[in-house]
């Protein structure tokens, strides 16, 4: 059992072809041959599966952490450290107490109030967008932007890392999904050009959670105008730490308020908050009210999330520098490490992604870390389709220099032989 | 354009083979024969999928709030009125300064903490399940359940009027899914014998949302015993009105805690905040954290949703005249109105369908309710895939006998010709 699990959040999908995890083999005649009592029988499977996880050393377990953690954390996605920030947590408090704990029904009902209306305009406008809609989670916005805007007969074009998100909102649009190599704009102008005449989507994220690179924008949007197609970009690592004062990487790479451009957001990393949002035309916004399966039939975003995500936007439009940060406070982490000898992806963003020799090793060096007060990030296969074991830190714009020094230290200290 | 919308997440599947909504036809010629730019093509159909709502009277469009609204709230899905309870606010507000504004991560990383640990040891101990898994909403908590718990060589048996969430859980599991008529557990157990040795699965709502009527859910579970099969039960409207002072609707049938059934809940209607649970066997809770793609790829429920949650959770422990209230508010609404010569459901939990002669009539009553003062519901066709168009009221355990009897004098004084 490894001692605390890899970040999931991050994992790409297993195969090219977005394909659901492989059904674990069933053993039948067991449930039905030993279980006298018919209502056990139904879930004994899962008992079986469980056995293949811990044979296979892949068992996820939680560990529930206190409210104040002795670690010093290069794990969370909190980017710009605004989650514990006393103006985010309070306007969280003053949002529960104003507006209530829960939004009471769909956002179509009673689930609608001021605020969210305030926390989606100002959205927009910060990342230069025309309108935006928030949802309960970024997932939630993902399965929306893509159901809503593609459908059985529509083609969407998707990068292979892309988010399971993204992959799952592929799925529930139903519609045929072709999945691209990594960061290949010529593929996907490819794949474009091969259906003429097909309502069809792109969909990639900004920046790939695991190594921590980005997207070829640009590149992307040329292909898709060439083409007709909607361009949906999944900015949730970019926002807050990409773009001018962290507006984002649509709004670095000029492509905010585009008209065939959409994005989707978290307001859970850079924003410390919970929930997500899709952002784009004014219309495109609309036609989700109106037809995205995750919006309507899903109970508001709690104002207290709301109210913490529009503090935290104000903090960031307020201190332009927080973005900065993040990457400065990337950059050093990749130029101490490298600079010792370890291997490490130039960092596009906030997440820096190290090379571990083996499973076994990363594991093991991750674990020695966290013993040694340092949280941080595990990646190895199956969750890597490359085969290569890693660390992913993430660079936080609230860490001092003393922090990272500790972080570069610990790091180095325990890096298994081969790591150099 | 209707002047306010329908409560959409009660809103039935509108055809029984669980299909997603129609694609509005496109005109291409328009965006290609028209367009100069081709970046504004790309969404252009959204323009005609615009006009064709507008023309049909089918425009969804948003109505923020005030946080002190003068309406009396008969559209909501707080069934206790604990949304607002300063008990409930403060812990969110607590939660928030203890915990930050958001979980950071994912659960599996650093997003678990020890306030979710006791939110999920609570909420299972309370309904009488052996284990919980909080998910950041009941949408997410159905995908889960579903997604986990079949696939591909499986079989979902799912009754027609089941919530969207559940539609698409079935999809994304991509499960063969039977959909059967509503509330028939003869249908259910003829479409289990019909594909013997096939891993199924039957899910059910507990109280569906438009009429608030009940599943048969000690015949459904009779049905899956005959036939090995697991039985998912959304406790949404069930949980905190049904069963010994509010512990669900599983509780109320004696099948709370049975090795074969597995419950999705909310965290947004009777607890008053935001989120979603599993409930079932440890086996299968623990079969989830390992493989649910909506627990493993979202952050983690923000502090303040779970704090919320679990003083709502207590207080409803501690008051269990609660549920009894809920449920006694509803049938008091009930007999007043039918008295009065109005046609209603029967209602089984905190809902009250009332009937109205027509779509224009449903909405003109609505609208005028809503001038006088009193939010309530408005369903009608499309939505309805009965045809009957109707008022939802939602009875909360809050309401005093003088709003009740404010609610029934507006409903009686509005009712169009033709609704008695």
């Amino acid at each position: 059992m490894p001692p605390y699990a890899a970040d999931p959040g991050a994992l790409r999908p297993r195969d090219p072809e977005h394909a659901p995890e492989p059904a674990p083999e069933r053993d039948r005649t067991k449930a039905v041959g030993e279980a006298p009592d018919p209502r056990s029988a139904a879930f004994d499977w899962t008992g079986d599966a469980a056995a293949r996880r811990a044979e296979a050393g892949l068992v996820r377990t939680l560990r529930p952490r206190a409210a104040e953690s002795p670690l010093l954390d290069l794990a969370s996605n909190d980017y710009l450290g605004l989650t514990r920030r006393p103006q985010v947590t309070e306007a969280a408090a003053d949002a529960a107490r104003r507006w209530g704990a829960g939004a009471t029904g769909s956002r179509l009902v009673t689930g609608s109030t001021r605020l969210h209306a305030r926390l989606e305009r100002e959205l927009a406008e910060f990342c230069g967008f025309e309108a935006a809609l928030v949802f309960s989670s970024g997932y939630a916005a993902n399965l929306a932007a893509l159901t809503a805007l593609s459908d059985r007969d529509g083609l969407i074009v998707s990068d292979t890392a892309n988010h399971a998100s993204i992959v799952d909102g592929c799925r529930l649009a139903r519609a045929e999904t072709a999945v691209v190599p990594h960061t290949d704009p010529a593929a996907v102008a490819k794949t474009l050009a091969a259906h003429p005449g097909r309502r069809a989507l792109v969909v990639s994220d900004s920046v790939f959670s695991v190594d921590g690179d980005r997207a070829p924008l640009g590149a992307l949007a040329a292909a898709c105008r060439d083409h007709g197609a909607g361009l949906v970009v999944d900015d949730a690592h970019g926002l807050g730490v990409l773009g001018d004062g962290g507006r984002g990487a649509l709004h670095a790479a000029g492509l905010a308020g585009a008209p065939d451009v959409v994005a989707t957001l978290t307001l859970s990393k850079s924003l410390g908050s919970q929930g997500g949002a899709v952002l784009g035309p004014a219309r495109v916004i609309e036609h989700l009210v109106n037809t995205a399966r995750t919006f309507i039939f899903d109970t508001g975003l709690a104002p207290a999330a709301a109210g913490a995500a529009l503090a935290s936007l104000r903090l960031i439009a307020a201190e332009p520098g927080l973005a900065a940060r993040a990457r400065m406070v990337a950059a050093t982490l990749h130029r101490r490490l490298t600079e010792a000898g370890l291997s490490a992806a130039r960092p596009d963003a906030a997440v820096v992604s190290v090379r571990a020799p083996g499973p076994a090793e990363a594991l093991r060096w991750a674990a020695d870390c966290r013993e040694q007060g340092l949280f941080v990030g595990c990646f190895r296969p199956p969750s890597v389709p490359d085969g290569i074991s890693r660390l992913r830190l993430t660079a936080r714009a609230d860490l001092t220099d003393g922090q990272i020094g500790q972080a570069v230290t610990t790091i180095l200290r325990l890096a298994p032989a081969g790591a150099r």
